[in-house]
Parts: C-alpha cells; structure tokens; sequence
C-alpha cells in the first residue's frame, strides 16, 4: 500500500525534473486518490510544479479526491478560468464542498465568473447546513416523465448518461413535476420498448426534504439498502440525490463523532492532526473533567476523618469507583449506538431503563459478592466486605440508570448523546459511588476500626 | 415511523381474521424490511398465520430483510421443497448467511435437496469466515469476455441483467478467465456498437482475495468509492462480488465493534438484546475489570500510612487517576479509529508514538498547573500543589503512551486494538497514577505534615 504512493511520488519527480507533460497510459493505470494521497505529503512548491504537467480533467478527478488542505494548495496556483474548467468536471455536491471550504473572497470570485444558471444552482446548494441531506447532495441524476417509454428512457439514458453520477435509478416525475416513482435501470432493459415508466416504477418512493440530518439519511439508506436517497421540496419536487459513496462516509464520520465525543475529543480530530491542534481539540474536555475530578476529590474530602481513622478504605475507594465507571461506560455505548441506529424508540423507553437499571442491580451483586468475599479475606473484617458490597450494588445500578439517563438527556435537549457523555458519567459514578461507601463506613465505623 | 410498523401490523391481523390471499397491491405498497419488522413483534403462531397468506415471492423479500429469529421462525414452518423455492428468489451471499444461522441438520437437509449445482457453490460460500470477503461475497454478478463488443454485451445484459444484483458494473475476463478489467455500464451506452470493451474497460482493477478480513474491504471499498468489490482466487479467476449494501453493513458493524469492545461489551448486543443474553455478554468483561481494580487498590493499599497520616491524599487521589483515564481514552478513541481506518502506517509509528507521548506532557503541565494551584488554594501547603502537578505531568503523558500502545500491542499479537483497551488503560492510569502521587507524597511527608 505505502509502496505504491512512494512509487507515485517518485515517478511525479521525475516528471518534474524532465519537465514533460505527464503521460496519459501513466495517469490511468493510477487511482486518483492515490496520487491525492502522494501529493499531499509533497512540499507546496513540488505539488504547483506537477499540477502544471497535469491535463485539467485529471486534475478535477484528483482535486475530488484530496483532502482541503491540498485542495486549497491546487486551487490557489490555478486562475478563476482554470478553477472553473476543473469544476465542469465534478458533481454539485463536489463543487459545493470546496467552494464551502476556499476562503469566502476566492469562493465569491469564483462564483461571479460561473455562467449564472451554475452559479444559482451552487448558492442554492451553499445555503444548505454542510451535515444536512441538502449539504450533501449532488443535482446529477435522471428524472423522466412518467408517460416516457421504455424505448424513449433508454435512448436518453444513453446521451445524459455519462454526465449523471448514478443511472442505475432513474426517477419518475408527473406533469407537476413531482416524484411519484423510480424505475431500476434492470427494470427498464426487462421491458419491451413501448411500456410507460408509470407502469414499472415503484411507486411509493422513499425520499428527504433537504433538511434532514444526515445521519437520519443514513439510517434510512442503510435501513432500505437504496443505491440512492432523493431529496425532495415539499411539494414533492426532485432537488437532488444522495449516491452512496457520500452515505459511506457520513456512516464513517457520524460513528467515528459518536466514539469521539464520548471521551471529549474533536470530530475533526484524526491521527495524524498536526500536534497543536489536537492540544486545541483535546485540552478544553479535559478541564471540563477536572471540574467535574473536583466533584468526586470533594466528595470524598467530606470524610477525611473517617479515612484518617480506617486507611484501608483509601484502598477499596478505586475499586467502586472503577466498577462503576466501566460498568456505566457499557450502559454508554450500548445506548449511543442504539440512538445512532434509531432504535430508541420513546414507547419503549421506560422499559430500556428499567432494564438497565436492573442490569446494573445484577451486575452489582455479582461483583459485590466478590469484592466483598475479597476484603474480607484480606482485612479479615466481615463489616467492610458487607459495606463495599452494598455500595457496589448501589453504584452498579447508579451506572445503569444514568448510562442509559445521560444520553437521552443530552438527545433531549437537542445535543448530540455521545457529547463528553463519559465525563458526566464518571462524575456521577465517583460521587455516587465515595458517598455511598464512605458514608456507609462512617455510620459503621465502630465496626471497622 | 413507528405508526408505519403499527398499521402494517393491523392490516395483517385483518387479513388473518379474514383467512383471504393477502392483496397484492397492498405488499407492492410495503418495504419488506417493514413487514418484516411487523412480524418481528408479532407471537411465533401469528407469524405462521400471515406466513401462510404470503406469496413465496414477496415472502424470500421479507425473509431477506428479517433478524436471524424471525427468519427461523419463518423458514421452520416451510417445507424443504418451499424453502428451496424462497431461496431461488435470493441471491446467493443472502441464502448463504440463512444456512449459517439455520440448525446444522436443517441447513444440510437443505443442501441435499438442492440441485447438485447450486449446492456446490453454496457450500463454497459456506466455507469461508462469515467475516471475510468471500464470507459476505454474492454469486451473481455480470462477466464477459474482452472481446465482446458494446452490442453483444447490451444484449446479453438485457437478458441477464434481472438475475444480478449489480448491473452497473460490467467485469471483463480474457480468455484465461482472469479479471482483467471493469467497464461501468453507463461506458458501454457512451460507445459505439462495434468498440471492444477491452478497448474502453478500466484494466487496473481493485479486487481482493476470498480470505481477507471485511474491515479491510470496507476500507478499499469507502477509499476507492466503488460500488461493488471484486473478490477473485489466487489465479485472478472472478469468484463473487461484495456489494455496497453489504459494505454499508460492514462499517456499520465495525464500528459498534470498536466502540463497544473498547469498554467491554460484546458486538452482538443491542439496546434491544434480552435481559439474560445481555448479562451474558458484559458481565464477564466486569470481572476482568475487578480485577485491574484490585491492582489500583493494591497499589493505594502499600501506601496506608502515609495516607492515615495526611487524609487529604485520599480526596486528591481521584483526580489524578481520573484525569489519567480520560485523557488516555482520548488518545484511544483516536489511535483505535486510526488503525480501523487504516491510518496507522508502520513506518510512522514512532512519529506518531512521540506527539502522543508530547500531547500528555503538554497537557499534564496545563492541568497539573491548575490542580496544583486549586490544592494549594484549598490546603495552605504549597508541597501538595507541587507533587500532584508532578504525579498529573507523569500520568497524563502514561496516558498518551498507553493510549497509543495498547491498541497497537493487541494488534501486533492479532488481537483486536479495541478489546478491552480501556479497562487496561484506566488499569494503568490508576496503578502508574497512585503510585506517583502517593510515593512522592511518601518521600515527601514531613513537608506535608
């Protein structure tokens, strides 16, 4: 794999040094994304000097590839007119996505030298929210009348074919123009030549108003196994669609956000981020987790006496707390993915949380039973095993209710579940937890001593 | 949504009570995978009922989509002779995940009265890893030979394109029947009749082995954007294609997986598993975590003393081992999606080992500042603030090490990076936490005092 963009980078020297067009069998025995992946580790000088050897065609199929950062270094070395040329080679929803990331004087030049029928097109894309089914559509797709014939579909399908991104799905619109159908390209090469699209298509068409957020639009897509999700106005009008690949990566992204954000850590955030972002990203959670450690230190400052008095208890401290918060994490993530997936549904609610909460009753007087037969042995004091077991219970059902609580609160108000959903988590499950055990210590401490 | 699923349920019910063919116009209307989520909260003898009303056709279209209960439930009521006629009506990746989840003496009963011919591919399919590519991969696909020209191949998809899932991407073998290139279907519209498709095909084709892991396939799949993967033996013979609905799935899976072993949960559970089976699967991981918790416990446990002689560490303690844990969990979260996504590269390991390692640093002497001046604050001794910046610089750069080595070590032993990797972490953050604090409060405690 590594190989072949070391390969990629070597061959593009070449080019350079010889100062030769770069040769056409060589461009497409290569991926695009390939050569985006070798420009991208090239210094910004070497990447202008091969992007000059480049024909714009495959300079669009590159530039669709890259990532913004080697986007904006192409496009900055390209005038208005060259910018445009790469353009007519991509979809909407491509074009719309790098316009959005250029910087705003560049893309508003690039728009005021379009042809304006483009440029409307464009805006209108622009003003849709950038995780929303209007963000990412593209407006390349096929939408016939549906009075058109088999014989009349395949022979337009075979002159717009090559412009659309998808043609396997050809929509179906009534003389109002909207969407009542979809045909399957199959379903159109299965039919004699004089059968009407209104009598092929399915007609209950699952379709989006441009609104929606994207992960609902996955869920669907992946629910249906659909090639392609339409979006619609709502009068039922064809805006754009979907395509798959974009549904790919926001399945990716939405999962790798839920995983993210559920420690405090940016969605932006990769790998390979350069050092002071990631401090950027990372270090304001973990001072909202100090906050929220100083809850848990007070807590358990509260009973700095009892602690002075019956040291060992120091030692049992890590051990609720622990369990708590592994057991509580479980309840977590179960939960975030089961409203990622759309499976918490609000009638069920009650029962969700009663089960988890009982879960955690469970969980608690396995582990407790355990813990407490453990300091027992050790300590040889029956009353200390008895009370971490009794505060284990507790905390394990404290995981349960607030693993499952936490997230639906957070959906509640509006905020994305999974956000710094460990961190309250934690909190709760120390503080519970210190005071359930160290307050039982300090009621019984006659017994301990 | 959910009153979708409730009227589908109630106009079933109807068709029960009235013992009538259920109306063709009315399944036309339904998405199977509606119907089959119906039937998924109907009682077994109910499912058998509407079952019976079904044609085999539209029945194999809800079976396809159907949970592994419902389709034994259904498919057990079935004779072998109907059962074998609702898989000709699927394609073979589908039929092969039934037999798999089937009772063994069912699914070979199956597999005898099938045509010799069908049973022999199946049993192919069957044995590959149900997680490897020739696991997932389906029969039916489009392939042709180089010569044919852009007529011939229009013809012969026309006639064979109802039985493949994918016709968009036409594969094109030579006469050794070695995979020698792909032409999309909309290159074949964009040619004249007579062009060869070696002459318009794509030659350096991306394609996989039957055996490699479908994380990987995924990867290639979202990377290169393509539709539907070749999977193809040692001599480049085609054997079956992996379809992008199935991919869909795959990432959808691969990514709970992370996520929920990473805390230790099993990847088969849902918000929605039995209680029991729920139990099952998280609570033996609780009893790993008890006893990492036993290590932090033991490693507080050796410093009783100079704990009963300045409580107050008890109440510090917590933060230190909790900031610990979060900012490792970032560096996890980060480095397991690194290496899902195929970011990780061997020769950047180091690179990459020493920013996390940095990042801790960093962030340790921001958070350590503050909590050493928060202690100061609150306690009067300037020595307390001093050691628990000191523990806090130490344990957060621990942090990013072991965040970013415990999920590579899995790895390296073939293990996956995301199993259990947090309870380890949270393990070492607290033993490596408390040992630092509490012995440099040891070594320091008459200025504590």
């Amino acid at each position: 794999m590594k190989d072949k963009i070391d390969d990629i980078k070597e061959d593009m020297q070449d080019y350079i040094e010889k100062d030769i067009s770069i040769d056409e069998q060589w461009i497409e025995d290569k991926y695009p994304i390939d050569i985006a992946e070798a420009l991208s580790e090239m210094e910004e000088d070497r990447v202008h000097e091969v992007v000059k050897l480049l024909e714009i065609e495959d300079l669009a199929e590159i530039v669709e590839q890259s990532e913004e950062e080697l986007q904006i270094t192409i496009l900055k070395s390209k005038s208005n007119e060259e910018i445009i040329e790469i353009f007519s080679h991509m979809a909407t929803d491509i074009i719309t996505d790098i316009l959005g990331n250029l910087p705003i004087n560049m893309s508003k030049k690039l728009l005021r030298h379009m042809k304006q029928s483009e440029a409307e097109v464009l805006k209108q894309l622009l003003g849709y929210d950038t995780e929303s089914a209007g963000g990412i559509m593209t407006t390349e797709y096929i939408v016939f009348n549906e009075n058109l014939t088999v014989a009349e579909a395949l022979n337009k399908i075979r002159n717009i074919g090559p412009k659309t991104e998808i043609i396997d799905m050809i929509y179906v619109q009534n003389y109002k123009k909207e969407l009542v159908g979809v045909v399957e390209l199959r379903e159109i090469f299965n039919n004699s030549d004089d059968t009407n699209l209104k009598d092929i298509m399915i007609d209950n068409v699952i379709s989006v108003l441009p609104d929606v957020d994207q992960e609902i639009v996955a869920q669907q897509v992946a629910k249906y196994d659909m090639s392609a999700m339409p979006v619609v106005n709502k009068n039922n009008k064809l805006l754009g669609i979907i395509t798959f690949d974009d549904i790919i990566d926001v399945i990716e992204a939405e999962n790798t956000e839920d995983m993210f954000r559920m420690v405090g850590v940016d969605e932006e955030e990769s790998i390979n981020s350069p050092f002071f972002k990631s401090i950027k990203r990372r270090l304001p959670w973990l001072f909202i987790n100090l906050g929220t450690a100083f809850l848990a230190a007070f807590t358990v400052g509260l009973f700095e006496d009892v602690i002075a008095r019956v040291a060992i208890l120091a030692a049992a401290m890590p051990v609720v707390a622990g369990m708590g918060g592994n057991a509580g994490a479980q309840t977590l993530s179960v939960v975030i993915r089961g409203i990622a997936l759309g499976e918490v549904e609000d009638e069920r609610k009650w029962k969700l949380v009663i089960k988890e909460g009982l879960l955690g009753l469970v969980h608690g007087l396995a582990i407790g039973v355990l813990t407490g037969g453990v300091l027992y042995f050790i300590t040889g004091n029956p009353y200390l095993g008895v009370i971490i077991f009794a505060a284990m219970v507790f905390n394990l059902f404290i995981a349960g209710l607030f693993g499952f609580l936490i997230p639906l609160s957070l959906e509640a108000m509006g905020i994305d579940p999974a956000l710094a959903s460990a961190i309250f988590l934690t909190t709760a499950t120390d503080v519970f937890g210190f005071f359930a055990f160290l307050g039982l210590a300090t009621i019984f401490i006659d017994l301990l001593i």
